[in-house]
């Protein structure tokens, strides 16, 4: 009765074999593929095989067609984005994740994977301080479950607020039509939220009002403006209901001040939303939890790579994938997974003083985390003359981001192997094309 | 410069091993298991280590902690709910998938990432031979895209839709308020539908009707159904503008007949999806493609375990998951996938007349792909009890459904693995059950 696996047990070394292989020499090849949009329909058939192709024909085709297009990630020279997780405890779950298979849509379809990652979510939970309320625990009220990315976490949040606020107003206006106070309602989220956030409204159909941030200000929202708008929109008839403040955003890693904002929604009974999709990690480090205060106010929280919210969500397929976490938290432990955050955040703080020490750049935001923000003084132009050509060379690897009108150059620590080495010779990358560039320019 | 992956080399290839194991000898194993909720959390420590734990103590709680709490959905004795993905092929890319670690928010973010799966979606379609506007090609305006799950699939084709219908009224009526046109919308799908076609309108904040579909009928949706209540809405001040067909139903697999349908929403400018989440694969057999005839009315059309879609979704975040697709393709070829579905199939019909040739038992639906509803010629009761020690034996899995008001039977042929001896002893199991059962009824 047994079903041999003979063939899986070669090729799965093998394919264990080409991992550590290119995990091993990944900086050997540029971290920005060179190729153009359409490059891979010409490079394999239009149509599926008939017939069974051979796996060494599979295998020959990473390299022709695969590799020339990927933008290698958890290559030490990628400083664009975010980092992503990738660890090898994390394969090796992801691995035994795929042999169960099993969709965890319900209890019953795989208890495993639905009990694993209530226990998991407490795990983290715990891991950043979060109030009791926030833990699932045996007879517990909150609990975390694991959203597929932070733009469902954010829609997930806004839904459940959405439909808190229709609650309550049918509570004291039974008669009054749904649709008639879905109409009415208001989201707000900072200029600097992500794009999802603001996506997560079109998606829901209800109206989402941009928070003005400055500068001065470090880009974060301010109390009195979040209540200055409240106050107009109530008075022309609207209904404030929700508030997705971020800890840590995308352009600049800036903090909203959810002390000052969440009591503001509290009284207002607005449900605050938190999205720390980057920053929320940090909060593990107790140095870094601090940024996480006023957590106490929000109603929802997520982070990535493992996403924080009440159990509910959009897809009902789902793989088992608290298994990774498990394998990951126990194979770093809290201290770490402390230690891989902090080195992360000692490397920014090391280019943050390269650039210091060099009088044609400037910082443009606070470093606070294991991001960036720096420009050339000068022109938006030159600073965009200066990315393409850092980009062009593929060496390393950096995206843009605008802050108060400048076109600013982000600068992520992202992989796991990355060194001071690396630090340091992208930082001479970048000097030698800027030297470049500003001889370029007219006098 | 390299970074020695020493470990995972040794590691990886004992996860090979344990994995071919597992699915060596899954036959051994209780099909469902035996555990109470809350049955994890007190194996494992309530808080995540400090310290590093060894690799040897987390693949120790495999079978100490997971595998008691595992619904084995790639056992050769689970007819439950319907088939999931799982093939070496598919593991060996996502082995690899995550091993590259991309995420395909855009192009630039991994350029392979997102050109395979535009290439993969256009396999695919030439496989079940969708019309040529379904396929992207070099300068096509169709394609598809890999979702998550159905329930974002069939979401996505809402707000489509959605956002189609406000721009039509608007452009003749620019002055009507958003907000007004979105209070007056209504969505049908079949009361067979799934439960996330359901909640799609939700989370879009429509309305959604379901259309009554009857047993003589096939439970299939009738054409004189969809326009009457077409016309009612209209003339109460609706505006009509998703109709969500399935091919395949859940509940006992049930086909709407989309070329009787399909007209009559392109009149009526109503957006026809078309979720066949399961029997989607099959067309990819010429005997059972003539079950999707009336695509070429369709909006859009999505099926699992690879949806098909215009290129939009919830998530920005995603893995490489059309490496798995490649993989599958070529290592299977499409005559190994049309066999592999047949074989199904096959073994369902096998059931079927198992069931057929005993008085006691009555066939609830059609047998058209590889699912049989069967329940014993008796009260819903009874099928009731049947079931439950059906699942409480562990040796078998299945899952119920209501039809017409009956408590019915669900066998669907789900592993990689089943082969007629799993269906035969199957039957033994549940004729033996129901011969218990029956004797001790009160006479």
């Amino acid at each position: 009765g047994r079903q041999p696996c003979v063939e899986f047990r070669r090729r799965g070394k093998e394919m264990v074999d080409l991992i550590a292989d290119y995990l091993e020499n990944i900086e050997q090849r540029p971290v920005y593929p060179d190729v153009e949009p359409g490059y891979l329909r010409s490079l394999i058939p239009e149509e599926a095989p008939e017939e069974p192709e051979t796996y060494e024909d599979v295998v020959k085709d990473i390299e022709r067609v695969i590799m020339p297009g990927v933008t290698h990630w958890h290559s030490p020279y990628f400083y664009a984005y975010f980092p992503t997780a990738n660890s090898f405890p994390a394969m090796l779950a992801d691995m035994l994740s795929g042999a169960i298979g099993c969709i965890g849509f319900s209890w019953a379809a795989s208890p495993a994977c639905t009990e694993l990652e209530t226990v998991m979510m407490d795990w983290l939970g715990k891991m950043l301080k979060l109030p009791e309320d926030f833990i699932a625990g045996t007879h517990g009220q909150g609990g975390g479950v694991i959203q597929g990315t932070a733009s469902e976490a954010t829609l997930v949040a806004l839904l459940a607020a959405r439909s808190r606020a229709v609650r309550m107003i049918l509570a004291s206006d039974p008669q009054r039509p749904e649709t008639d106070i879905t109409s009415k309602l208001v989201a707000y989220s900072s200029d600097q939220a992500h794009c999802s956030v603001e996506r997560a409204g079109m998606i829901a159909g209800v109206r989402m009002k941009k928070i003005p941030t400055e500068q001065s200000d470090k880009y974060a929202v301010q109390g009195e403006t979040l209540r200055r708008m409240i106050q107009e929109d109530k008075a022309a008839g609207l209904i404030p209901f929700y508030f997705c403040a971020t800890l840590g955003t995308t352009p600049s890693c800036a903090f909203d001040h959810i002390t000052e904002l969440g009591p503001i929604c509290n009284a207002e009974k607005i449900w605050m939303h938190i999205d720390a999709a980057y920053a929320g990690s940090s909060f593990i480090c107790p140095e870094f939890r601090p940024l996480l205060n006023g957590i106490e106010f929000a109603d929802s929280f997520n982070f990535n790579p493992h996403k924080w919210l009440l159990h509910w969500q959009i897809p009902l397929g789902r793989r088992f994938r608290s298994l990774k976490m498990w394998f990951v938290f126990r194979m770093y432990g809290l201290k770490g997974l402390q230690d891989y955050i902090r080195k992360h955040v000692e490397l920014a703080k090391e280019f943050e003083s390269l650039v210091r020490a060099d009088q044609r750049f400037e910082i443009s935001a606070d470093v606070v985390l294991g991001l960036v923000c720096f420009r050339l003084k000068g022109s938006n132009e030159v600073n965009e003359t200066l990315l393409k050509r850092i980009n062009n060379g593929r060496k390393i690897h950096l995206v843009p981001c605008q802050l108060s009108g400048q076109f600013v150059l982000r600068f992520a620590v992202c992989a796991r192997t990355t060194e001071s080495r690396h630090i340091r010779e992208a930082w001479r990358l970048i000097t030698q094309l800027a030297e470049e560039v500003m001889q370029e320019l007219p006098n």
